[in-house]
């Protein structure tokens, strides 16, 4: 008896092992504590609850995600856009914590990979993604506190999708762009896609864009045109003074 | 020339100063740049541009200060209310965010004596008492982040005004509580009030409430009545164990 449950307790720990590495690479740090990530992504039908009695599933989390990411993005915008008045401020915020936005940022992530479910993922609809997504927010927050979650989302999420000039209108293709300053600058461009299977049948694409035969950004999505636009935002950022100069 | 300017330069900073230690006061420590106060009780009509041409009124400080207060609330009843749902903390969190609550507090921390406006504060509406709160939230996130504007919400807002057992209807009056302890406990009880003027003619009451003539609590609110709950509420907290004990 002593003996199955050393197994089945090293068998745990190896997992948590595996799960700490993956969460690790998602954060950019490691993780204080594993139990808020776990309770991220265990979806109400596993039917946990606490040592207290209370359920241990995401719901709750999400709600304290949702607020936090609020006032991270509300602070960004104030500082960012300081000719835009309230009205724009609100309108911005709207657009970038979009039910849409967060699911695509759910699926980024591949959170679906760690759900802890007594129902099969394909039954959860779409707005699983999302919902994982501000449930980890709010798991970041507790295990670490508001300025690393800040940071957080400033460096995985605000910095590479958030773009206020394409919000605005103001852009709406970082690939037309790109082309355009090519073809100009008579320079050769190619992307190069690599599939990858997540779980559940969720191909990814994984690109690489080069400029006169040399990488310049790489990105992954769920689909070639997005991988392509991420790819061709980075390199616009890493261009820009140059493109802006001519 | 000269003469003037100076004299002018001093009266400006005699008038920061007592600014200064108004706003102290009610933070409960020293602000590092007045600037952000000063913006939050700027109005519109005012008619300021900042050095860089913007508008320079509270406005967007509104935005922002909604956004911190609501995710410190947020966490504040993520972690109090272990037992509620996400549905039970959404109805708890809009109702202690609610515009008439905001109202109660902007009117209790008296802001509108700091407003900067070409307009005379009557011309208002009710509602101006709660937009200055929350640009007052988002200038103590501005000049002293996060962590420092949490715990002053946490110590003068929540601490003080928050109730959960209240919000959820359990608790209606703190007054009777009180008395019908002090009736059990054959103890005495007596309020003493005091009036004073606030600008523009909005009132405040000054309460001490006295038990077997000893004074147990001290509060401020904008009618009697509140004054009396403020305090009853807070003498409540001091002798909870006893009263819960019997």
């Amino acid at each position: 008896m002593n003996f199955i449950k050393k197994i089945v307790s090293k068998s745990r720990s190896q997992e948590d092992g595996i799960f700490f590495e993956k969460i690790s690479k998602i954060l950019g740090f490691k993780p204080e504590n594993l139990k808020y990530y776990k309770k991220a992504f265990t979806h109400r039908s596993a039917n946990i609850i606490d040592e207290k009695g209370n359920p241990f599933n995401y719901e709750r989390l999400e709600f304290l995600g949702d607020a936090i990411l609020g006032s991270v993005i509300s602070a960004f915008l104030y500082k960012t856009a300081p000719t835009g008045d309230e009205g724009y401020l609100t309108k911005t915020r709207s657009k970038i914590v979009s039910r849409e936005h967060l699911n695509e940022l759910g699926k980024d992530f591949n959170l679906l990979q760690f759900v802890e479910s007594k129902v099969a993922p394909t039954h959860f609809g779409e707005n699983i993604h999302g919902n994982l997504f501000e449930a980890f927010i709010g798991a970041i927050y507790l295990d670490k506190g508001f300025v690393t979650c800040e940071k957080f989302i400033e460096r995985k999420i605000i910095k590479i999708y958030v773009d206020l000039d394409r919000l605005d209108g103001k852009i709406t293709s970082y690939k037309s762009l790109l082309i355009e300053w090519c073809q100009k600058e008579k320079k050769s461009f190619h992307f190069e896609f690599i599939e990858d299977n997540g779980i559940e049948g969720q191909k990814f694409f994984s690109v690489k864009l080069s400029i006169d035969n040399k990488v310049v950004s790489k990105a992954r999505a769920t689909s070639k045109k997005k991988a392509e636009e991420k790819a061709s935002q980075r390199a616009y950022f890493a261009f820009q003074e140059k493109i802006d100069g001519k």
